[in-house]
C-alpha cells in the first residue's frame, strides 16, 4: 500500500513506553536523530513494534511546521 | 521559545510551491533526506523562509504514525 | 506497508479539486457515504490517484472526533 | 452547532478504553466497517459517551490521507 | 450537536482569503486576540462562513502544542 | 525560535494530568477562556511546565474548525 502521507523515514524503535490507550515510539532515524510517534497501544502490538525493530516513521506534510532562529 | 512538540530537524529549504493560502515548502534535513510541510502563505512570508534558508522541520509526536514493511 | 493509522477505508473516488498545493479527494465509501480529503498535488499525481479508482482514506485515531446530538 | 470538518458518520460505540487522560472509543458506522476515536476521557465522560450510544465520529479533511494498492 | 473537542471561542470573522481548495479564516475572539484557521472552501461556503458573522473556533486539544520563553 | 503556527496565545496554566504517555494541561488565556492542550509527559516535564507558570498554548491553522450556530 502506498500512501499519500509525504514523509516516510526508515528507522530504528529505540524505546517504547506504552500506557492505557497510547504508546510512544521512539525511533532512530539516523545517528543522533530520532523521531517520537505517539500511536494507539493497539495498533502498537497489531503491527508487531518492538524496540530494536525496522519501522517507518510517516508524518502528513500538512502535519509539519516550520521554524527559524 | 521552547516548543513541547517533540520532533524539530534542522534542515535547508530546497523548493517553495506558493498557493493562495498555503506554501509548500520541502526541506533537505540530511543528504537525500526531504521533509515537506503544507503551512500558510501568511506564515511563510512572515518568517521569511525563502529557498536555500536555515530552518527547522517541527512535528508534533501525536501526528507522527508508524509503519512497517 | 502496513500503517498504524487505526481508520482505513476501502472506496471509488468520486471527484478531484486540485488547487496550486493540495488536491480534495472526495471518496464514496460506501452507498451515499462520502469521506472527503485534503493532500498535497504532488502527492495526488504521484499515486495517481484519478476519478473512478479505488482508493483507501486512512485516518489517525487521534484526528477522530466524538461528537453527541 | 453546524462544524466546518467535512466528514460526519453516525454509529454506535462498541466498545471504550479509558486512559488516565485519553479515550479510545471505537464506534460502528456501517455493519462491520468500525472507526476508532481517541479523545480526552473529560470529553468521553461530558459527552456522556458509552457502550451503545449513538454517536458522530468526525473528521477534518485535512487529517484524512489517502493511500492505493 | 455537542463535539468531543475541547477547545470552542466565539467571535467575529475578520477576513477571509479564498483558494482553489482551501479557504483561511481569521476570527477575533477578544479584542486584539485572533485564531487563524484553514478549511476547505466548500465548507466556508457551505456554513455560510462571512465576514463579520459570529463563528466558533473550534480546536481538538491533541492538536493544541504547549511553548515556554 | 519562531515558529510557523499562526495560533499562539499567553495564559497560565491551571490544572495538569499526568497520565503514563501523555499529560492533559489546561491554560487560561483569559479570564474565563481556557485552551486544553494534550502533550507528552516528557515534553511537560522536559519544559518544566507546572501549574501556575506562564506558557503558550500553540495550535497551526490547519487544525482549527470553524463551526456556527
Amino acid at each position: 500500500m502506498q500512501i499519500s502521507a509525504r514523509n516516510s523515514f526508515k528507522g530504528t524503535v529505540k524505546s517504547m513506553t506504552p500506557g492505557a490507550v497510547n504508546t510512544e515510539v521512539v525511533i532512530e532515524v539516523a545517528p543522533g536523530l530520532e523521531i517520537t510517534a505517539v500511536i494507539t497501544k493497539t495498533s502498537a502490538e497489531g503491527l508487531g513494534v518492538s524496540v530494536g525493530g525496522e519501522v517507518y516513521a510517516v508524518v502528513k506534510a500538512s502535519d509539519v511546521m516550520v521554524a527559524v532562529d
